[in-house]
């Protein structure tokens, strides 16, 4: 039994060998036929890999990559791409043809991971970002009581990311056992050493100071691997780091191209590369242990789900928009099982604690690092959760990179951004969103959404989860009256028309806190016989083109009143629609901008208004402009 | 002598406790009577900051605020900001009456600290960034050889942000000994307990394993924290961590407040918490030991600066944008001592790496870290220097926050992204920047640079250092044709109409790698009898306005291509330009628009110019189309 033991992992070894081989092969022939890509940064990583996937450890059914009994794997340094699709080559899910198209235009083989390969978990390539996506992969098989394990595997460049020191201490926070890094330990980045080169222990250190457990393991020995993998399969109560010593361009002996980033070997390197790597087995395939069958549970049995009374609202009753989103994602969490809520300590501000009166654990404190939150956001998104990702508008601008990574990963994350504008008040410009309506816009297909109510933040807040792909809503600290009744109803792509006549001779387009100073205006205006549209553009991304071109049609000029900068927010996303627009280049009107364009300070909310020159006041002092000038 | 010092240290002791009671008045009344801040934050940190100030440790000409011998403070948890203010009260710099202005609209003493104020080294209140700023103005006292030392008073909560460790590495790697970091560890956020609570030995261990010093204390023991202050004033080889175990709301013995944040106290609150405070000496006033006297040489002394001969580029010679920053950068830096430049371990790909030629000690690899490239821009910049900060247009998405605080600290930071859009290739969309136009774009005063050839590279990197201000140049991989000859003047706000004639039926504008598309087009569109007209709009922010009202006067429609997502770029840029002015609202023509507007792929540059449409063949059709239509 002890021989046979023996022998069988004798046999395995052997059997690895070959596949780590093969596996080489594929990574070089495919990036010299592409002519560029990270072969060096493939090589490194191999035997590692070929271990996880074809050791028996990594468990998945390969013919069906959604079975949510499948482990996860994520290439977290995305540019060693032809290695994932190398492996799958290798498990006869590609063919030697196939993998030849590597980056090439019509290929789901492309540069960096993308999730035209189906086996890609999701997009990476923007450094730093994979371990997050991996946190929220394992804290989604905790909640959901799956039994898979996520495996990241790391580059140690991109170890000086923050970000992965904020998935590192929410990983060990949350005791996620289920959670593997493999890191990479080559040494060097694309200029030159890394700021640890190989210091192992130094890597060690620091992640066992995170909370996490650290193994180090030369990275090209196959059987150390295999018996680094056997020690992790029972679970401990922390993640567990694999710290590999590798070497750039491992197993091809080309002291030519060792440490050299991001260049495929010529022909002649090639040549010689193949035949430093000896005979290759095309014949043997690389077989992946099938995953346990662990029948999904409808999530909603899984969680003890309260139901939340849907709250109605008297007109003028005067609510904050974020107190309303608070409202909203609590009753839509209370229908919706899916729905989860992810925060970085400010719930209590953006009320999206509200979500625990339904089911605490639907609410997961991210504490005060917002592009993790967004990458955890994006790992549950991937396994089907619908998360709702709040901070102040201001704060979500951290994570652009990857909010722009999880539009690629086509994640379903929702994000919320709360005391946005200067109408925040006193606090100042450290915490004023006022890039964020410009920034969200700027995400391919996203949607936009800036309500001036609680009625129509609460509605929205329910087409948000309608909705599948990256959403905003942009939310305001002080508190407003309620300007619509309860019944009405709210669609991504709407506006509504608050003030219409056949005599309007400017409309005013606002959104959020900026309809309340329109409607001031609107009165002050009235009451000296200028009478204008009022048009409330909740939605900002996809625009209500036909309202658009109707009041541009109907009346004289546009003013456009926003608590953002002027660059890319309403203004810009107005005119561009317009000035892009048949209908409008046939009948054009000059559009106008109020727009928060100085430094704004500390200050009253009502005071910043005027100060920016968005309030009632600036309204009709520019009307009365407008309209002198027509 | 040894009585004496005991004596002596006695007094200091008696003292310092007479001021830091003196302090916690002021942050009581300031915030009361501002009705809002965060005082109970304020003061966990009281005890620690009045040592440091008026303990004989923190060094500074309080009349010359601007001293650069002088040590640096930041408060990187900003919302302490009453605390900083209420030191220079108890230091006789202002006023009661004048700290009872705490965020009122036209006080200096905002909300966080700003450079409204002072002594406020920066602006912080985005948690995070201080420790990054430190480590710039340390770096800076590193290179000019000054003494002055640099602290920052973080929040336990702010450790969260992986920023924070990004500065940590760094400023062990680079041995800042002159930085010493003030963690107040008062255990709570906003919501509730912070990750690691009060486990001081946890962010000890977590500190020592990112290479610093960390030293625990009780954080409201006057006597230890001024021996902790004693120990570590002979310089060690590391930075040095002060972990400070506090109590949120110490000293004013009111449990009702303890752990409350972003609260101030009610009028009865603030009655009970001044009784329980005792006797105020209002009198006494708080001293700041002198800085040393160095001599601040020419920075241009203490650099080898080697002089880099212009380089001269021949018409049609094949040079990537990108390459020719690097000349530019070189050439710059030979003439301009204060010149610096930061990279993440891009240089060789963005070219930063050029001003190594010139002087090593000006290049800075800050490491795939971004966010802190950003911030120690942000600290040398606000030293004097004019740092230059160069990644992937795609990954300087990581640092909007960065950016966004940078402006607000007014540091005069410079910006390059290289391999911008999709011409960058195979690489795939995760390395694309097709948002920073936008982002930058939104950044108050920003300027915003976008050249096509070699030449107006090399002219717009030296009207980047003239500048003071924000400034983003975006530079392209691919090798494109020199256009311009290398006398020819570009300025920030310009343009060149390369082609135009009284015949022209449609402008092109096109910046960048479009200005090479729309030449063909050009070129194809008159073959067949059609005539537009070339803008190339080098500046996209500020834009050259009297060019495009000309155009839109002088031809029947504008026809915007770029190589970036259509929201908020030069589509954006060209059209809340045109819209607002009052030359276009008199003689409006239609401005159509190409860009990025399908999801992006690998493939090879021209593949992508021409699947996205926006290469020659596009713009042809599309002024075809145009045609007709008018």
């Amino acid at each position: 039994m002890f021989l046979d033991k023996i022998t069988m992992f004798e046999e395995k070894l052997t059997l690895l060998k070959k596949l780590a081989k093969l596996v080489r092969y594929y990574i070089l022939i495919s990036t010299t036929t592409a002519g560029s890509g990270h072969p060096t940064s493939c090589l490194s990583a191999t035997d590692l890999l070929v271990a996880l996937m074809f050791g028996g450890y990594f468990r998945a059914d390969l013919d069906n990559p959604k079975n949510p009994n499948n482990d996860r794997l994520i290439f977290s340094k995305g540019h060693a791409a032809p290695l994932l699709y190398s492996l799958y080559a290798a498990a006869g899910k590609l063919t030697e043809e196939e993998i030849k198209t590597l980056r090439k235009i019509n290929s789901p083989l492309e540069g960096h991971p993308t999730p035209n390969f189906p086996y890609s978990e999701a997009a990476t390539g923007s450094l730093g970002q994979g371990l997050g996506i991996g946190v929220g992969l394992a804290l989604h098989a905790k909640l959901a009581n799956l039994s898979y394990k996520t495996y990241v595997l790391l580059g140690d460049g991109e170890m000086a990311e923050g970000s992965v020191w904020e998935a590192m201490q929410i990983a060990s926070h949350y005791k996620l056992n289920n959670l593997v890094g493999i890191l990479d330990v080559n040494g060097y980045g694309l200029v030159g050493p890394t700021m640890l080169h190989q210091d192992l222990q130094a890597y060690a250190t620091r992640i066992e100071a995170f909370g996490w457990e650290a193994i180090t393991v030369d990275g090209h020995d196959l059987e150390q691997i295999c018996e680094v993998f056997d020690s992790i399969q029972n679970f401990s109560d922390r993640p567990v780091m694999i710290v590999a010593k590798t070497e750039k361009g491992a197993g091809i002996n080309l002291p030519e191209i060792a440490n050299v980033h991001g260049k495929s070997l010529t022909t002649e390197q090639l040549q010689k590369a193949l035949e430093n790597l000896g005979e290759i087995d095309t014949t043997i395939l690389g077989q992946v242990k099938p995953p346990e069958n662990i029948q999904l549970s409808n999530t909603s049995q899984n969680l003890s789900t309260v139901k939340i009374t849907p709250k109605t609202y008297s007109l003028n009753e005067l609510v904050a928009t974020r107190e309303a989103y608070g409202q909203g994602l609590a009753e839509l969490a209370s229908e919706n099982p899916d729905v989860i809520a992810l925060d970085a300590d400010l719930s209590t501000s953006t009320f999206a604690y509200r979500i625990k009166e339904v089911d605490p654990n639907r609410f997961l404190e991210m504490f005060i690092a917002e592009q993790n939150m967004v990458s955890v956001a994006t790992g549950l998104a991937l396994r089907g959760r619908i998360p709702f990702c709040s901070s102040f508008g201001a704060f979500l601008t951290r994570a652009l990179d990857q909010i722009r990574m999880a539009r690629y990963s086509q994640a379903n994350v929702k994000f919320v951004g709360s005391h946005a504008g200067v109408s925040i008040g006193e606090d100042g410009f450290s915490q004023m969103g006022l890039e964020d309506i410009s920034m969200f816009r700027c995400i391919l297909d996203s949607v936009v959404l800036y309500p001036s109510d609680a009625v129509s933040t609460k509605a929205l807040v329910k087409e948000m989860a309608k909705h599948v792909g990256i959403t905003y809503l942009r939310t305001s600290r002080p508190k407003v009256p309620v300007i619509y009744s309860s019944d009405e109803s709210f669609v991504i792509g709407g506006s509504k028309t608050l003030r219409s006549s056949a005599k309007d001779e400017v409309t005013i387009i606002a959104a959020g806190v900026t309809v309340h100073e329109a409607l001031k205006a609107y009165a002050i205006l009235l009451q000296e016989g200028i009478v204008v549209r009022i048009i409330d553009l909740y939605s900002i991304k996809p625009i209500d083109g036909p309202t658009l071109i109707q009041a541009a049609q109907e009346t004289k000029a546009l003013l456009v009143v926003e608590d953002h900068y002027r660059e890319g927010g309403i203004y810009g996303a107005v005119s561009e629609f317009l000035c892009n627009s048949r209908e409008f280049s046939v009948k054009p009107i000059p559009i106008y901008s109020l727009a928060v364009n100085k430094l704004p300070r500390s200050g009253s909310s009502e005071e910043l208004l005027a100060f920016v020159e968005i309030d009632a006041q600036a309204i009709v002092k520019k009307v009365k402009q407008i309209i002198y000038y027509l």
